[in-house]
């Protein structure tokens, strides 16, 4: 985040986008011309009495809550706030300022609505600019952080294994501390570990600021993000609850002065809690039962397999149990996502570290093993139909996001699969249509044509119910795919009516959580 | 449920309910001389077209289930069913006979609609009656299975060392296969493993009815129940959703079309499922969704106390996520009662020993473990408070029941830290005002003055929240509490306001999941 990597670069470098635009990063110079521009505006938009509000990190959150914070209007229909998205200079970061000056959002998504609100935002109302100086922290009253915190090893062994990168969330801090106005709002939306806004930020801030000689208390809130990639994006920011704390009245006062802005609290009112540790815990807890409750199904998932019993249909009817069971989940491949795959670490790795206290959370740390094992279940019935050895079968992949409809490939369990397979020594074609570049694994073409996907292919694993899958006939399925080929349906992909039509053609199908459809009369693989 | 048992009780023999009213268990020829009157009672209705139901067990389920049924009626308000409630001749069970022949349920309630709607039907409808006699059976159009099926060592640890009851439900199915007329419905209610109903039960109807000459198909169905005791108690059974499964079609369409004569199944359709495998999986899965959900906020709470978070507050602020974080737990005391501390033993246990499966269910013991030893913490923050040693020391444990306002002691968690402060030398004084004679521990006495309960106490747990305790003022505690006592709230009985009062006035106060009310701004045991 500080000024020094812009220097490293010349101005060839390039930065590409995972949709394949490649943007060049510009200089040092050039990037100072643009922000000049961009002072000249926001400084004008503070002179007509509004806010300017800074987003670090123009990720999956950022680049989104910066767009919904731009899009804030007062009763009059007036800009509220000047936004500057700030990002690094880097191959790996650059192309998102890139695609934001453009009016376009950095990442392919399902919601209309966020596309729509940033070109207005960059194009129209033209309160929406990125850049990559830091500088940009020192116009802001708000300054919202939005920096990965990585865990480094996913399925770390117990509180002493786990590696968290705090390093990038203190570095980040620190240039918010060099720079800042002395009465600006340091709003942390990263997901952190408990203590993170007490124990780390406050004294970077408080070092940084008494270095420039400010003595005046610092605002700091925490205001974790809920966001949800897929069709409700931008609506799980603007018309979603929100929990958020303070180090102090005061910061917690300036924290609901301002998500009272963007967020729609009247029908999504703001819950404050009483310290920001507890603000934190809270993001660690509701990830952490999420996913527990996904682990907890595949225990059951293996036992209905092994007694022949469909779980879908018994979820289902467990799920009527409104207020106290109809949250539960179903049977699946596997768990992927920033969120869900870490948090729990985050909280085990806070309480020994931050608070030095022993305490362990060994169910919590089972299910996120779990959930990361997950997809070699779908492995083990994948090798089971090819007769016990993968080695030298073609396996086509089908799903590479972590979820339908989206782009996002971050901790995918695709990734999982795929590296199980080539060590079994099958050779893999891998299909998602809304992945253009697997960005954590640039080596693996990721094909955009089904037909060409399933051609010639030994088996087909369904990883995600994408709608390209799901909308498949029987009658489509079946001229894609080898005559022997067999069928893995890992997420409820095909009906039961889809599957029985497969088996009738000859192909053999199974389903994880379906019981090998036995409830139905039959079984699919005999 | 056989006739042998009543021979070897004389007319002496008596037979005591937990609310002190001691019944005397008839002899043989009173016994049968009362059935006499069923049997003409019963048979009259058949001749009006009416059915003729009996349950089979008249404990927690079973006596609640023949009063609605019994309540059940045509649109012009006429009886369906005459309903014969079954238990046996036996110290233990005969009280429950006599309660409902007497028109009151067995068991304290705060539902007043059982007590009211078991009058109507014994007093005014004259439609329900209990008995001993198991010829009770070959009246019956339905014969409803409500009988216990228990498991011995609630911490069994692995499949191999669970040792689950079956000769009880085993002799009530032959019990029934040898009375049944061949074209009655079985409807087992009570939890069962899976494959109780096909790989159970249905073999021993086959076997006693082909002794008896019949080779019909038998009808066999599950439709397990969802009882809740407390306020909602007939509700539980006539206003709530139900799944059910018959081993064959005919068995499934009797009881679809049993089951809407009592449950109102418009407003809560019935859910049919496509075996009874299914069915009872269903059950066991539910239970231990909400087993595991409590265990995991356990962990939780630990973690929470250390680091000086009220979890509460926490989890309030994550609840309002409504249809996927609105069922999460609080912290508490523990987990009781006959079903979330045992279905999922049945589970692991059916998996082994009638399916002949190898599958773990690790997470979802491992949670019942959890719950099981819960109380514990409670024992260790009361000997955090005691100075480090129980001995000698006299502490009061508020709540027996497992639920707050409920009279039903099986497998209450308060039994757990009874035994550990025994243990570790305290002299212990209960109380609960709901529960007069503890059935499990019938030589434990149980206060029914709270007064006389506090009386130089060196320390208070409340286990419940009972009513008794939660409107409980602050000074009304402080008059009845020693100087130096103090209090242990494992169940949220307290409210901040009253615990602050509480300190202030010099007592010693923590909460479970509270972190000692830190975020409160004051720490009450310091």
């Amino acid at each position: 985040m500080s000024a020094e990597p812009d220097r490293l670069f010349e101005s060839t470098v390039e930065s590409p986008s995972p949709d394949g635009t490649v943007y060049r990063i510009p200089s040092e110079a050039e990037s100072r011309a643009a922000f000049r521009r961009i002072v000249e505006a926001a400084e004008a938009h503070r002179r007509r009495g509004g806010q300017i509000v800074a987003v670090q990190g123009l990720g999956f959150v950022g680049a989104a809550v910066a767009a919904v914070v731009a899009n804030a209007s007062d009763d009059a229909g007036e800009r509220l706030h000047y936004v500057i998205g700030v990002d690094l200079a880097t191959p790996g970061s650059y192309w998102k300022v890139g695609k934001i000056n453009e009016g376009e959002p950095p990442f392919r998504t399902p919601d209309a609505k966020l596309p729509a609100i940033l070109r207005e935002a960059v194009q129209e109302r033209e309160n929406l600019r990125a850049t990559t100086c830091e500088e940009a922290y020192s116009l802001a009253d708000v300054i919202i952080v939005d920096v990965p915190l990585d865990v480094e090893d996913r399925v770390a062994q117990g509180a002493q294994e786990i590696r968290v990168g705090l390093a990038a969330f203190e570095a980040a801090v620190h240039t918010i501390g060099r720079n800042m106005r002395p009465d600006a709002l340091v709003l942390v939306e990263t997901t952190v570990p408990m203590g993170a806004c007490e124990r780390v930020a406050l004294p970077i801030l408080l070092e940084e600021r008494r270095r420039r000689g400010i003595d005046e208390p610092v605002l700091l809130a925490n205001a974790y993000e809920r966001v949800m990639l897929g069709p409700g994006y931008v609506d799980s920011i603007r018309a979603f609850r929100r929990t958020f704390a303070g180090v102090d009245e005061p910061s917690a006062e300036r924290a609901r002065s301002f998500l009272s802005t963007f967020i729609d609290v009247e029908g999504h009112p703001l819950w404050q809690l009483g310290d920001t540790v507890s603000s934190e815990l809270g993001k660690l807890l509701e990830n952490s039962y999420r996913s527990l409750n996904i682990a907890f199904i595949y225990e059951w998932t293996l036992l209905a397999e092994k007694i022949g019993v469909n779980l879908f249909e018994v979820v289902d009817s467990i799920r009527v149990r409104t207020g106290t069971h109809d949250n539960m989940r179903y049977p699946g491949f596997g768990v992927g996502g920033y969120c869900l795959t870490k948090d729990s670490l985050l909280a085990q790795w806070s309480a020994a570290n931050l608070f030095g206290v022993d305490t362990e959370l060994g169910m919590t740390l089972t299910g996120l093993k779990t959930n990361y094992e997950m997809p070699l279940h779908t492995l083990a019935l994948a090798e089971e139909l090819a007769g016990g050895d993968l080695a030298g079968k073609t396996i086509a992949v089908c799903g590479v996001s972590y979820l339908a409809e989206v782009a996002d490939t971050r901790n995918t369990p695709t990734e999982t699969l795929l590296d199980a397979l080539l060590e079994r020594g099958a050779r893999v074609k891998v299909h998602d249509p809304h992945v253009v570049t697997w960005v954590e694994r640039p080596d693996t073409e990721v094909l955009q044509s089904l037909t060409h996907a399933l051609k010639k292919a030994d088996g087909v694993v369904f990883a995600l119910p994408h709608r390209a899958y799901t909308e498949l006939s029987a009658e489509e399925l079946l001229a894609q795919l080898d005559r022997s080929a067999f069928v893995v349906d890992a997420q409820d992909v095909l009906t039961d009516e889809k599957a029985q039509l497969l088996h009738e053609a000859g192909r053999r199908v199974v389903g994880v959580g379906k019981g090998h459809w036995r409830t139905r009369g039959y079984h699919l693989t005999e």
